[in-house]
């Protein structure tokens, strides 16, 4: 599968690899076209990295690896979304990683679907630190994402990645549970950071 | 340990016998005095019942097992809090059980610390459906319950409490984690009762 990736920091980065080693054709876009195409360089496999514009218009599937705060101006310059695949892995996390900048009534993941109302939003990946992206990081149980959204197609989709990944998708519901989603990703970075248990710990739900 | 329950549902009942069988001594309250008396008997094992006021009295750890709609009343109700452990296992609910009525800048636990200033307010068993709060509903690992308190004695108290119920405690920080916390209880109940998985499943923070 084709897939763009906007963002280049540890969770774009991170993702990137991991989808090129998994055999997926990857596109990087960033502001500075040339930071997108350093990367790409960097991990090879055929990855290809321009500017925002240029690699979202490249795939059907676009994943958002982007501090929510520059989610909007990003998405202004993306271009024509519609039908596309979007996966908001943000949490809208503050400045000093503690709280959260939005909340109970809205999510990052929902203004990213106003903002963008023809695109088919799916919130996943924000419960997994960029430590744990590649593959041989993880022992152990497969780390569990979860995935909401209101297109079942494109949960699909994403499950199918996640998997492609070496992780467990999980099916989180619609995507106001991003509502909840992103606060259970505030506390993974709680017990991550400020709690003592490194970026190593990841949420799971499971049967009693 | 004396331990007093507020509220005779599924939650109050179920910690109630949990506690008895651990060989705590239990106080049950309730608006209506004789529905407390009546589980006490129910229960056995030296378990008393009364009104909120008098049960409350009776102990230094004090269970909120309440809807967060009867939270306020309740406490108004409970007489003079000063240095009592309160236990708020709520998650605040909308009637639908599908939202939350307040959070982000909020919870419930910090709703009810505000009203019981002189108490010390420990969030934990938010995220455990009743219906596997008896030991013998439980297999494999133990399942986990967050604490999260301002009051490092208090935390240690309730840790102590779950451990003697075969769980397995995990300190989540500050009560100020309760903003994360109680949608990770609301995200659990979407699981349990709307994503078909039932109530019995919880949420765990595992090591990657």
């Amino acid at each position: 599968m084709k897939i763009s990736i906007l963002g280049t920091g540890n969770m774009g980065a991170g993702l990137a690899g991991a989808l090129a080693a998994a055999g997926h054709e990857v596109a990087l876009g960033a502001r500075d076209p040339a930071k997108a195409a350093a990367l790409a360089t960097k991990i090879g496999a055929g990855a290809v990295g321009g500017g925002i514009a240029a690699a979202a218009a490249l795939s059907d599937v676009i994943v958002l690896a982007l501090p929510f705060g520059a989610m909007a101006e990003t998405l202004s310059e993306a271009g024509d979304l519609t039908g596309k695949v979007l996966i908001d892995i943000s949490n809208p996390i503050s400045a000093d990683f503690r709280d959260l900048v939005i909340g109970h009534t809205t999510s990052a993941a929902e203004e990213v679907q106003k903002q963008a109302p023809q695109a088919r939003v799916v919130k996943a990946f924000n419960t997994v630190f960029a430590q744990v992206l590649p593959q041989e990081a993880r022992t152990g149980a497969a780390v569990q994402v979860f995935v909401a959204s209101d297109d079942a197609e494109a949960k699909a989709t994403v499950a199918a990645l996640a998997t492609a990944l070496g992780f467990a998708p999980v099916d989180a519901g619609p995507l106001t549970n991003s509502r909840f989603l992103e606060p259970v990703g505030a506390m993974n970075i709680h017990f991550g950071y400020f709690l003592g248990r490194g970026p190593v710990v990841a949420p799971a739900w499971v049967q009693v």
